[in-house]
């Protein structure tokens, strides 16, 4: 791992933690499969293959994360128990974590956050505790239970091994398609984008990285241009996964360090999205996981003959919230 | 193939039909996913395999029959294009066919049949002509036709070539998990039924192959119970790929001879077994791809600790329609 000398930065995971995650995770998260559509790629003049992460044990890519940051943790803390603050599908990959592993785990939810995600955590035998985005602070809330209850505090994003654990969903699709010409995934807090950065430098070098968000939460998109950390505030995205304020201090460095490009799609693009993937692709898709297709549905001259891995991150939905975006 | 002296029965498939329409598809037709869920084999405590025909070119099993049927038809008989008359999948399925063999197609389709099953046949270069299911007979209207134009008829089910395609979904699929204990199938006019007992009889003796039906379209269900052909008309299930009338002259005495049971199962039932399938195994399913799993979930004691076997018929669906059986 780097350092630097001269202030406290945290220390950066590298491709081999990426190399690590995956090898502890062989066997306990799922290989997800790669699929492709004839469509799409006569539709866009490219070769598009998404890694479909929705399919991955809790429904999305979080689980390689916190499997792998709980795992890292010694018997010591492990028996302590863990907690975690979450929108959504980090809290429910660190429950069933904890399930598998026989910790107990505490998650920080807002009163907000779908239904059927608080009712997939409490399903994982994980305690729930809401709070109200308005009033409360997520990230102070949970330092104080954590200081409290003597548990290990498991972010969601902004720690070396979840983002190393991240990167294995990336390190897979490369293994199965081979070299990438482009590389594109959601962008929250960063944790999904940076792993996958590293881990295409490492077994795809040369290939274009890019991290794309919705306009309304377009903080790492302005942080990657200014190349200072900007912010939003509970901005109204559809894309609930994607309403993190900012990038942390160690996927900021991370992906001013490996990225090559942030996009921003509107809301209707990422409708868009999440119709072609349902009705022609026939899997069910969470609006943040849709995000990257969006961004080459709307311009595909710049991704015309390029060979493209998207991660498709998730798939938790509540279908009353899905259809109400489709208009029905 | 089997022949009855004393009438003018037709020639029925057998298992050797359904191997080499499964070699004359190898390459064409997707090798489409085996998934399973845990949550659901611990909630029925069996194991279940999803062969998931959703994800096959087309959005369905349909392809399967229709491909090794008009690649059976003579030069000059292709030189004169098909005909095909469906409520949806098969005349997608005939479509896509028509369009990779190079053969002119025209689908007889009802007027209320989905309109995105409409959108797909005519996109793959289909003429479509509409008929209204109240007033006209599909069968009449394909025969004037395809007298007028010298056109052959590809029927939807009751043809020994589009039986055998249909087979090979559930060939692959005892290829991929070992024998198994039961098969379920949707029963329309049970084609993919049929097909599926003779790959069951070959691939997997002593696998008990069921059909499912909704309630309100048991036809098949009162056919095989009583011995003789009973049908229904144009019956309000939202499964609308198992309107179909009756058993035909070539399925029904297959089911007779290589069916297990029959069971049927509620339009409630069959909602409740499609939000499974969308919102925890994320994939798509149209309501007729879904009974199957609806009658697992109605009478899970009578599969306890068995090895399953689902064909997942299909996943066109309108948004809008799903969205509506979801009370969204």
């Amino acid at each position: 791992m780097a350092s630097d000398l001269f202030t406290d930065a945290p220390a950066l995971p590298t491709a081999d933690d990426v190399r690590a995650a995956a090898e502890l995770l062989r066997g306990v998260a799922h290989r997800t499969p790669v699929m492709t559509s004839r469509t799409l790629d006569e539709r866009l003049g490219a070769t598009v293959f998404f890694k479909c992460e929705n399919l991955q044990r809790g429904g999305a890519f979080k689980f390689r994360g916190a499997y792998n940051a709980v795992s890292r943790l010694t018997d010591e803390e492990r028996a302590r128990g863990v907690l975690a603050y979450s929108s959504g599908n980090h809290a429910q990959a660190v429950a069933l974590t904890g399930r598998l592993l026989g910790v107990r785990t505490t998650i920080v939810m807002p009163e907000d956050a779908p239904a059927s995600k608080i009712e997939g955590t409490r399903g994982y035998g994980a305690e729930v505790i809401l709070y109200d985005k308005e009033t409360q602070s997520r990230e102070e809330l949970a330092a104080q239970l954590s200081q409290e209850r003597g548990m290990s505090l498991i972010p969601p994003y902004d720690y070396a091994d979840v983002v190393a654990g991240q990167g294995t969903a990336a390190l897979e699709l490369i293994e199965e398609t081979g070299p990438l010409d482009a590389l594109l995934t959601p962008c929250g807090g960063g944790g999904l984008l940076s792993g996958s950065a590293l881990a295409a430098q490492a077994a795809s070098p040369g290939c274009r990285v890019i991290g794309v968000e919705p306009e309304l939460a377009d903080d790492a998109t302005r942080s990657f241009r200014t190349g200072t950390v900007q912010s939003v505030r509970n901005p109204p995205t559809i894309a609930d996964g994607l309403r993190t304020p900012a990038l942390g201090r160690i996927t900021f460095p991370l992906v001013r360090a490996h990225v090559s490009d942030m996009r921003t799609v509107t809301e209707a693009g990422i409708v868009e999205a999440m119709r072609f993937l349902w009705t022609r692709m026939k899997i069910v898709v969470e609006p943040s996981g849709a995000v990257p297709l969006a961004a080459l549905l709307a311009d595909p001259d710049a991704f015309r003959g390029m060979r493209i891995g998207i991660i498709v991150s998730g798939g938790n939905v509540d279908l009353a919230n899905a259809c109400q975006l489709f208009g029905a």
